[in-house]
């Protein structure tokens, strides 16, 4: 996401970003925890439970720290979140993974999709709450033993691969969805403006273009038709 | 638990013991923090929510430990919780919470009468595997949140102590029959022998009538019948 220039903002529209940006992590991580936790229970096995288990206590992680930036800076995590609670929560009960595999490109693809959108929401924020952005959403070792975990059951399974690239499609979509929904809901705007926007294309077309070619790239990777 | 004196092991049978009590523990462990992760999304309020998450990660924790101490025996740390599967699925299919409130309880009654049963199986064990069941089942900080606010809840809510009454002594009834099943399984016999069940008494009945008083007592201290 780098191609993006950043905005200029104003201190006051700087610091209402940075804290929306926080609650929207934060709530983001919490509701990802609880997820991948409740979906532990259906793995095949007990260390395939326990990976999941093991992924969504990282998250977790993320959270309570995102949850100490936004503290530090005066501010309650719960009215933080708020503003992100109803469209998180949609995003979620509207990708219900069916299996543990499910599960798995559930967590790839919207930690990646989410990460590539907090990522351009930072790009004029400070340097402090980019560093934030980089550590909870880094492609980590985690989302690369998603992507390893991934790969082995498509390589075991070929069947797999169609299941798979039909429900990534469809957790992009509502990704993207709910992503168009927070980008209107006006509490970063500013932040998200690019000059490509501002030279008339369809507001945020560049921004949205740059997360669907992110996606392909990553499912073409494993091996699977976006 | 520290009224019933230890009972003398063959090494064989010590040996087979500890990594039978491990084994119980990670999956207890493992479990419980699946299905309080999974509770956590029908807290009342987000605050209660990463209250019950953060005691779920605690009990991933205690999960970690004990699988390292199964390592560090050359075990396999899925064979050895195998044993302990059927018996503990049981437990929870049989005690699912209906709210927030029970799901607090049911950590509350479920750790501690687990605890209380690791503590009376360990007595003959290595200091090692006494100390590790110390460290996961001690009555610790997590627990002595869940007492307070289960205590707040009470006072706040005095209707909720009649439902909380009946719910504990479900907890307690369902903790025995899973407890009663292990220590049947022939995996424990020998560390779980005291003298007074020598002496000719119902077997096990000594260390039952304990957990028994023990339950009552936390009961008690929360107001309620047991």
């Amino acid at each position: 996401m780098t191609e993006l220039p950043p905005p200029t903002l104003d201190d006051a529209t700087r610091a209402r970003a940075e804290l929306a940006l926080c609650g929207l992590m934060a709530y983001r991580e919490l509701t990802a925890f609880e997820r991948l936790s409740s979906d532990a229970r259906f793995s095949p096995t007990i260390i395939d439970r326990v990976a999941l288990a093991r992924l969504a206590v990282h998250e977790f992680g993320h959270y309570e720290r995102v949850v100490e930036v936004i503290t530090s800076r005066g501010a309650e995590p719960t009215d933080s979140m708020e503003p992100f609670v109803a469209s998180i929560d949609a995003l979620h009960d509207r990708t219900r993974p069916g299996d543990w595999y499910e599960s798995l490109m559930k967590a790839h693809v919207i930690d990646s999709v989410s990460g590539d959108f907090y990522v351009a929401i930072s790009r004029g924020l400070d340097p402090d709450v980019r560093g934030l952005v980089q550590e909870v959403q880094a492609l980590d070792a985690q989302n690369q033993w998603l992507h390893e975990r991934l790969q082995e059951a498509l390589a075991e399974d070929p069947r797999l691969a169609s299941r798979l690239a039909l429900w990534g499609r469809r957790l992009l979509g509502e990704a993207l969805t709910q992503a168009r929904r927070i980008a209107d809901s006006g509490l970063f705007n500013d932040a998200l403006i690019t000059e490509a926007d501002e030279a008339g294309e369809e507001p945020l077309g560049v921004l949205f273009a740059q997360l669907v070619e992110n996606h392909s790239r990553r499912m073409a990777a494993l091996g699977l038709t976006a």
